[in-house]
């Protein structure tokens, strides 16, 4: 499988194609073509085949793509099979959502365990996720190493956690705060940033 | 202000311009050349220039950007000034992580109420915001027209409360379900999609 220089767009753009394949697979389709799958996706059938492209030779003239091979592939190149381990600093409302609702496997990762200051919280479990104290977040991940951390923690603490998760080898962090997080370059960070999502919004709807 | 024929790529990228001059002004920046600009999000400054000059003339050869005009400018084409108003459907975690933490304000919005099913929750208010019963949407929006509401309920449920906020004239969905809701083309619906969001960095984390 090729891997280098990859764009960014593609990149982000290959969980939205996962998505839409994942739910004609669902739906039964067997075979779609690189016109439809892109009038699902608002993308032009051209685009399509130029992004998979980058990874290898997907589909064949006249017939398409397989549905459930081209899932596949790309949920490989993703790395959806790579049995990758998460933890969740901070179970107030927002971590508690993700815990009770986010489907982690489906992303390819298990949720292992979640951590917070709150002496009512730890101890807790939230949807079959013990909630730890985050005094022994390095304890824990010598013993249980990690993937990936989701913060959803308030702002002010963010960055000194980012730091002790880079520390003890965790090598992203899934960043819900709206801090723009320092990292060390063996440490990428995603971030969720509602206020982007709002504003093209804002965008969408003004009239005139 | 132009707002003919921009790409959807553009205006996705307008708010990170947003929050990038709002972080500059905030720490007391008056000035950023393009270059700096556009190191500080990752973009080319020839990219940033193009980008701009979708919607006019920003920026001085030789001089850069004053910060706080670009700010307002983009805050304009955005319509962080339209005093718009939102509702939130769904007092859930995610939808109380959103009344508690999110600053709608920042980004031009007011949270004016919120709507559930759920007995224990309704007459209660959350960081200042009055829980309704859903039953009285239609005429709460009589009275309060929204231009925005955020979408935080069950995904079996989220089409059916689409199509009665579609016809209240509610213009933009704010989708947070992992639903693809079908709209009349007179409302906007813009999705946080975290499945996508957590399957970029599963990437970002493959070694090799």
């Amino acid at each position: 499988m090729k891997r280098e220089k990859v764009s960014t767009a593609v990149i982000r753009r290959l969980p939205r194609y996962y998505r839409h394949l994942e739910e004609l697979s669902l739906a039964g389709t067997e075979r779609i073509s690189s016109q439809a799958l892109s009038a699902a996706m608002g993308l032009t059938a051209s685009q399509i085949r130029q992004d998979l492209s980058c990874f290898g030779e997907f589909g064949l003239q006249g017939y398409g793509y397989n549905v459930e091979n081209l899932r596949r592939e790309i949920g490989e190149i993703l790395g959806v099979n790579r049995g990758h381990r998460a933890i969740l600093l901070g179970a107030g409302n927002l971590g508690r959502a993700l815990m009770a609702n986010f489907h982690f496997d489906r992303c390819g990762f298990t949720l292992e365990a979640a951590f917070d200051v709150d002496k009512a919280l730890i101890g807790q479990t939230v949807a079959g996720v013990p909630v730890l104290d985050v005094a022994e977040l390095e304890t824990y991940l010598k013993k249980h190493p990690a993937d990936v951390a989701a913060l959803t923690v308030p702002g002010p603490v963010a960055q000194e956690l980012t730091q002790r998760l880079a520390q003890a080898g965790v090598g992203g962090i899934w960043n819900f705060t709206n801090v723009e997080l320092a990292v060390p370059p063996t440490t990428a960070v995603e971030s969720v940033h509602f206020a982007d999502s709002l504003l093209t919004l804002s965008y969408m709807i003004l009239k005139g």
